[in-house]
C-alpha cells in the first residue's frame, strides 16, 4: 500500500450514450448528468465489501455486482492482499440505456486506481471494467465504459486487441428522456438479425464516417445529417413506445438528430443550442405525458472529463 | 456562348483509388499519377464529337463513351445548341481499378464547365459524371468521380440525395501496382454476397470511423491500423493473383496499409515516407516478375486538386 496515496476517494461516474445512432457497438459519448457517486477506501481484511446507499436493491456479492466484478479483475493484478470498501450511490437508473452498469464498473476501478496512486493505465481500467459489463449483459462491450472513463466522444475501433480513439467534438447540448419501461440489453441484442444487407451496411458506414468527420470538423449540419441508423433503430425502436413521434417532433424543433441511447429505452437528442435542447425536453415530456408513461428527462452537455475526483482524504 | 470564356481547354484528370480498403462505395482518394489528358473546344454543329489519341480503341459514339454520356447529361441542361469536340488521351488504363472511366467522365464535364465559364457547381458535375459511370459499369457510383473532381480524400456519405464530405489528410506517398490481368467491375460486384454478418459490419464501421479519424487527425498509425477490410477484400482478392503475398510483404516493409484499388486488379499501398513507397514498389515488381505477370507500377502522392487546367486558349 502506497503511504503517499489517500485512504478514501470519492468520484463521480457519468452517464453515457452508446452507439450514437449509426455507431452500433463502437461509438459512445459521456454526459454531465446524471452521474453515479462512489466512495472507496482500503480495508485491512484483504477482501472487497460493497454497499449501496441507493434504493435499487442491487446485489452486493462482489461477483454478482458489476462494480464488484470490475474491481475483482483489478485486485487479481495486485500483489499482496489489498482490500477495499466500496459504497455506491446510483443516480443512473439500471436498465435506462444510459450506461448505468458502465458507470458502476468504470467508476469503481477508476476510484480504486486513484487510491493506488494511478498504477494502472486507462487501458487497464477499461479492461477491468469490461468484466463488469459481462456481469451486466453477458457481453464484454466497451462502448459505455470507454467514454465513462475518458470523457468526450470515443471510438472503439477494434476490441481484439482493444483500440480506442478519442474524438474531438464541438460543444453539444444533449436532451435525454428515460421512459420508465424495461428493455433488457440482452433482449435488445437478441432481436437483432445476425446478417444485414450489404447495401444497408454501406449506408451505415457512410453515416458513421460522416458522423466522425462532423465531430472532428465541428460541422453541426454534418453531424445532424449523419445521425441516421438503417440497421439497428428500425428493429429496436419497436420496443420503445413513442419513439417515432418523439424523434420526428424533436427534429422538427431543430434538434441535430438522435435516437436510442444504448439499447434503450432512453432516447437522446443532440442540439447545437441550449434553447433547442429545452424545446426538445418539452416535446419529450409532452409525448410521454400523453402516453401515460412515467419518464425522467435531462438537459445536459457533453462531458469531456469522464470519471472525476470529488474528494480525496 | 459566353464570349469572355476561352474556346479551347486542356485539363488533366487524375487516377483515383476508390473504397480505400474499409470504405467500400463511400471513400475515394485522388493520385498525382497517372492522369488522363483531355482537350475540349466548342463546335458550331451543336453536337458532341469524340476522338481518342490513345490506343485503347474505346467507342467514340457519345452514348457509348463514358465521357460522352457524362457530357450529354451536361449538354441536356444547356439552353440553345452548344456543340463540343472532345479529344481524350488516356493514360489510366481502362479496367485497371484506378478510376479510368471516372477520369474520362469527370475530366470531360470539368473541362466543358471551364469552357462555359463555370456555370455548373461541383455537385452538378458529379451528377453529370455519374452518367459516365453508368455506361462503364452499369452503376451510377460516385466514389471515383468525386475525388477525381475535388481532389484529396472524399466521402460519399449518402447517394440519395448526394452528400459529399471532403476529408483533410496528411501527406501520403502512394505505391500502386497494376498487374495486367482483367477484372471487370461488374464481375467484381457480382461475387460479393448481398448479406453480411452484423459482427463483420461492426468491424468494418469501426475501421472506417478509425480511418476517417486518422486522416483528420493526421495520425499515420491510426490510418494504418484502420486499413482493414473484413468484408470485401477476402472475396475480391481471390481474383488477383499475388495479392496476399504483395500485401504481407509491403506491410513488413513499413507500408501503413493498403489493399485492392477500386474493384481491382490494381493494388495500392499508403506510405508515410517516400523511401518506404520505393521499397514497396520494389516488392511489387519482384512479386509480379516472379509470377510472370506483366505489370505497371507508380510511386506517387495524394492529389489535392482534382481535375486541373493545363491550358486555356
Amino acid at each position: 500500500m502506497n503511504t503517499n496515496s489517500p485512504n478514501r476517494i470519492q468520484v463521480s461516474a457519468p452517464a453515457t450514450v452508446a452507439n450514437l445512432v449509426c455507431g452500433f457497438d463502437v461509438l459512445g459519448m459521456a454526459l454531465n448528468e446524471p452521474t453515479d457517486i462512489m466512495e472507496i477506501a482500503f480495508n485491512d481484511l484483504g477482501i472487497l465489501r460493497i454497499s449501496h446507499t441507493d434504493g435499487y436493491d442491487l446485489p452486493t456479492d462482489p461477483e454478482k455486482n458489476v462494480a464488484g466484478a470490475a474491481l475483482l479483475a483489478l485486485m487479481a493484478e495486485l500483489e499482496g492482499k489489498t482490500g477495499f470498501d466500496l459504497s455506491i450511490t446510483k443516480n443512473i437508473k439500471p436498465g435506462s440505456g444510459l450506461g448505468s452498469s458502465a458507470a458502476s464498473s468504470a467508476g469503481a476501478v477508476a476510484a480504486a486506481n486513484m487510491l493506488l496512486g494511478n498504477r494502472f493505465s486507462k487501458y487497464d481500467l477499461i479492461r477491468f471494467a469490461m468484466n463488469g459489463e459481462k456481469v451486466a449483459s453477458g457481453v464484454k462491450h466497451a462502448d459505455n465504459i470507454t467514454p465513462c472513463l475518458l470523457g468526450g466522444v470515443t471510438l472503439i475501433r477494434a476490441i481484439h486487441p482493444l483500440d480506442i480513439v478519442q474524438l474531438d467534438a464541438p460543444p453539444l447540448f444533449v436532451t435525454v428522456v428515460h421512459p420508465q419501461i424495461e428493455v433488457r440489453t440482452s433482449d435488445a441484442r437478441q432481436i437483432l438479425r445476425k446478417e444485414v444487407q450489404l447495401k444497408s451496411a454501406i449506408k451505415q458506414w457512410g453515416n458513421i464516417a460522416g458522423l466522425v468527420a462532423g465531430f472532428l470538423k465541428h460541422d453541426y449540419d454534418l453531424i445532424g445529417r449523419s445521425l441516421e441508423d438503417v440497421i439497428i433503430e428500425p428493429v429496436r425502436s419497436i420496443l420503445i413506445p413513442g419513439f417515432n413521434i418523439v424523434k420526428s417532433r424533436c427534429l422538427e424543433a431543430g434538434a441535430l438528430g438522435g435516437g436510442i441511447s444504448g439499447s434503450g429505452p432512453s432516447i437522446f437528442m443532440l442540439n447545437k443550442e441550449e434553447s433547442t435542447a429545452r424545446d426538445v425536453e418539452t416535446i419529450m415530456k409532452d409525448v410521454y405525458s400523453s402516453l401515460g408513461i412515467d419518464f425522467k428527462t435531462y438537459v445536459t452537455t457533453l462531458n469531456r472529463e469522464g470519471v472525476q475526483l470529488i474528494k480525496s482524504e
